[in-house]
């Protein structure tokens, strides 16, 4: 389902092409994300017109709502919100450990309140792996323990143990989608092998690596990924989870990584906060007032085609919606293009140059940082 | 520029058409109200697949941000925002005497601090006109002041004679777009009769009734509308300021009226609420969980090509961006539709039975009333 069409002869980027049920992903991709079954303000038909190949949707979010009698009822997620391209869902197992209360970890899963209501739930290897079932997900991870930042060596081990447990209970739930193993281990290299040969023992899909973009400083997500990788199939596709800023997925493609996820260019748009080549730019600022340039000169999506930084400033300033709507259509475009670039850097045989001019030209400012949000 | 197509035999309803400088209305109309220089949470695209013929902008709120230095710098409104399509400009006068602080009346015009950050302004009839000539309105409308529901005759009075003076000088301001005057004298005939007459004398492009839609019962409205419209001339277009509900719009048309301008649309999709022809639906309601019909059963609109009464409502409770966006959509859709049904109707000559059906079929409950809100 995975083929490897190209190496990059000066790194470990790859170009490769994914099949799911709902169509064929070129990789290296980007995933905007979807969490309560919507790419936040942008509708599927845009979606498909900044190129997006693939979405992901929560587990977590759609369990607790609308709740899994009604997605029952639509025929999964792709029915409820009218996208008939693939969904990636994620296990819930994240979300549990984030954003319930009460947790209490037991050998078959996670008894939680919810965010929302306070009700009491449970999640476990079975329930995450059925859930994404009836969602339909083309591409389903599996239910994993996320140990926060930083963490001793022994907790580590032990939650990771877990999880692998875990991951053998997953791998008896038939879903109609592929399914990804997660590596764990925190920061310790010798807990990211034995996780990541551990589930290639057990033989999945797809493998992410999972931990990261969790508050750790970027040598440590970088070194995360590094020492995951090594021991990951070439022939199998690699999800680097949650992640980054534009020149952290560059980095990441360097090391091997072929899918990525994050909701930094939604995010950072409701806050008036636009992507270009040369790092972020916040269309709040008074400089912007009197400019009739768009976003970022050159840029060939819907808001750069035929709206002015100045107007974009007053749309934010007066909080009108339409204002965050066009800078999340302007960053989900710039995301995507750059996995296009990137593609495109790979075939010809240039991503060493196109990694080395990128990543210079992206101005390193805080707002630009997954781990200060 | 108004030429009347057609009049209804069985009621005061006409089939007109308005040329502007930005092209063309087909009237009776409804005009989507974008306050702030977007119609909330709409593009300009959407608006024209919406079919809108005209919009809406704000003297007041444009002038206090991002203000004329910036709108002058952009070349007007229709560059700033993007709509190449006709614009009306509100005068400013109602928001000066609704939004603004300390407000002082004087024979030049209104000293007040604006509702963002307490700034002191000043706005009167050449002030508001050369604004309006600045924004490149198509349609002007005279400065005037908005007496509060209920009002003493007295008052009432002395707020006329002083609006029909602004007139006068509104009237010595030229700008490029059409000039219209409006009807004041709260719920007292003689002062609407008075009003028009004097305004009819000084001769302007169109004419609006204003100091509807303030509070008053329903009755009284009509009853302004009706006090005012004999004393208008057939040769112009007739314009009931901010309303309606459907029914409203309807009956203000077989009363006489072509263009109408309300928030309702816009305001009441922010809150989960749909326009369908048996009423208003609040699709945070439970019994739309499990629905897999549209909005409205035969409606063209992108929300409802597309989109299940389940989807949305799950959108609306989880407050996502895209629920008020595609139930803006539909609502918009809603209100120029039935424009174009009472076009039709009264060109087919049906439009005593179309009025009749459609108020009959109208549910009339508490979130359908403007005043209600």
């Amino acid at each position: 389902m995975f083929t490897l069409l190209q190496t990059d002869p000066q790194s470990k980027a790859r170009r490769g092409r994914l099949e799911t049920r709902h169509g064929v992903i070129e990789t290296p991709i980007f995933m905007p994300v979807g969490t309560q079954g919507s790419v936040k303000a942008v509708s599927p038909n845009e979606l498909r017109e900044v190129g997006a190949q693939i979405i992901l949707g929560n587990t977590y979010h759609l369990f607790v709502r609308p709740g899994m009698q009604v997605m029952r009822h639509f025929g999964g997620l792709h029915r409820f919100m009218a996208w008939d391209g693939p969904i990636l869902t994620d296990s819930g197992g994240f979300q549990v450990f984030s954003l319930a209360k009460l947790r209490k970890i037991t050998e078959e899963g996670v008894h939680f309140q919810n965010h929302l209501d306070g009700a009491p739930c449970f999640l476990g290897p079975r329930e995450a792996m059925e859930i994404q079932a009836t969602l339909g997900s083309d591409i389903c991870m599996l239910f994993d323990e996320c140990p926060p930042y930083p963490c001793e060596h022994a907790s580590a081990a032990e939650s990771l143990a877990r999880t692998l447990r875990w991951a053998a209970r997953c791998q008896e739930v038939e879903t109609p989608g592929l399914k990804f193993g997660i590596v764990q281990g925190s920061s310790y290299s010798d807990l990211r092998r034995e996780s990541a040969e551990a589930l290639v023992a057990l033989g999945f899909d797809g493998y992410a690596v999972g931990g990261v973009s969790v508050g750790e400083p970027e040598p440590e997500m970088m070194k995360a990924v590094e020492a995951s990788e090594p021991w990951l199939p070439a022939d199998k596709p690699r999800y680097a989870m949650g992640l980054g800023t534009p020149p952290q997925m560059v980095e990441m493609v360097a090391r091997g990584i072929d899918m990525f996820d994050c909701v930094l260019p939604t995010r950072l748009a409701r806050n008036g906060t636009a992507f270009t080549a040369r790092g972020t730019i916040s269309l709040k600022n008074a400089p912007f007032i009197f400019d009739q340039g768009p976003i970022e000169e050159g840029c060939t999506c819907a808001a750069c085609r035929q709206f002015t930084r100045g107007y974009l400033r007053h749309l934010v300033k007066s909080e009108e919606i339409l204002g965050l709507r066009l800078i999340s259509l302007h960053n989900l475009h710039f995301y995507l293009s750059l996995m296009t670039r990137i593609r495109q850097a790979i075939e010809a045989g240039t991503f060493a140059e196109f990694r080395r001019e990128f990543v210079a030209g992206y101005r390193h400012d805080a707002p630009q940082s997954v781990t200060s949000l």
